[in-house]
């Protein structure tokens, strides 16, 4: 058999602006018995590094704009959350309850990625997206293997919706240390057949799988190792190799 | 910490018409050590029930239609493809090398997810997606039952394309046993915070985090057991759940 282990870690500490999320997550595997193993792949949500880079914004202080009122009037959306998500993405889409928006990440998903859980319970603070997740994933990567002399993968993730598919999934929006494909072009199956077109997207499944531990709720979990995956170390990968060119688009 | 494994199981015999899937994964978990323990999802990739389901057309086999031909032509593909394209999904888009479909199982992907690939080498024949998937995961899963006293989920996946993302990721295209939504709405976040709209697709997460281990390749592993998850047992869930009504596409 050939085994992945998917490894969340629970009662992880409070982050704070300014908080050094990479010598965070070291301390505590040292206390909670988890060691860091070379080839590790270290999934992080999106929540925690927007926290520790100050995206956290008080939506009482948010002047929405004259278009802001506008869609927020059409959807029923706060208009102080519309004029943030128009500040964050571009809007492909408006419904009721709903914007889909293209954030400056590639990302296509609701409000810009703008959230009111797990901020702080007051339900008046919102998270942003953090600013720049692959420079992010790159300083984190870096610090861990200055903490640990080990090299890791390091993936910034968030749920979001699909098109054509209920429910929301976990998405990669920050990735340093791995190529985000595997691909099978040029290479043999079981049966001697050389494939011609598949290419994987391993890291929105790895994204994915970590999304199982760490869940949403009053146990989420911000960190998750995932153990045993075969990947290709890649430097210069980031996260922006998975956003497909706006004029590849099938459905816009 | 909490934690996931997400288990390959390796050699695993080839798959013929006729085959009894669930006699096989339980004969093959014996010969390699593997116990099935209660609450594993059982993940099975499509291409082996299509073999057992004798769902393997040879292309000589195949007269295309006039409109095959059209599209062939208009987009490179062999035309005795594109008469099964017709015949197993509605067409959505047309490119170049490329026939975007809507399948019987309401999977939105190319070529209605029919394949060449592990098929038996010779790149003329090639497997159609199941007939129906979901009737397959639970006669697998009643007959995983009968033969251990467990009680698994079973799901049956395929890879396909994303919208807006490089790359393919596992998608469930037949299901039973679990609820594949996690949903949080109404309860509270780690601060307290009530939340309203999240819901999870879980099993599109466990799909992708099984093709971490199955892979496509020439060590590709067909069947995968993913343990430890946290789910809701259900009875009547099919993975027709997880498909969005085209009347709320926002894409299309």
């Amino acid at each position: 058999m050939r085994k992945i282990e998917i490894i969340g870690l629970r009662d992880f500490p409070e982050v704070k602006t300014g908080t050094d999320l990479a010598a965070l997550i070291v301390q505590h595997c040292e206390r909670t018995g988890v060691e860091i193993l070379e080839r590790d792949v270290l999934v992080i949500a999106s929540k925690i590094v927007s926290k520790a880079e100050g995206r956290i914004v008080d939506l009482r202080q948010v002047k929405p704009s004259e278009k802001a009122l506008n869609i927020a009037s059409q959807t029923g959306i706060d208009p102080r959350l519309v004029e943030l998500v128009l500040r964050e993405g571009e809007i492909l889409k408006v419904k009721k309850e709903l914007i889909i928006t293209l954030t400056r990440h590639g990302l296509v998903c609701g409000n810009a990625g703008i959230d009111y859980s797990n901020v702080d319970g007051t339900g008046t603070r919102v998270a942003l997206l953090p600013e720049d997740p692959d420079k992010t994933a790159r300083e984190v990567r870096a610090r861990i293997r200055e903490l640990t002399g080990k090299n890791v993968a390091v993936l910034i993730v968030d749920t979001c919706g699909r098109p054509f598919r209920r429910g929301a999934v976990n998405f990669v929006i920050g990735l340093s240390g791995l190529n985000p494909f595997r691909s099978y072009v040029g290479k043999r199956d079981r049966y001697g057949y050389t494939m011609t077109r598949t290419a994987i997207c391993i890291a929105d499944e790895i994204a994915a799988a970590a999304e199982l531990v760490m869940g949403q709720g009053d146990e989420s979990i911000p960190v998750a190792i995932i153990r045993g995956i075969e990947y290709e170390i890649c430097e210069e990968c980031t996260a922006k190799d998975i956003v497909m060119p706006r004029e590849q688009w099938l459905f816009g």
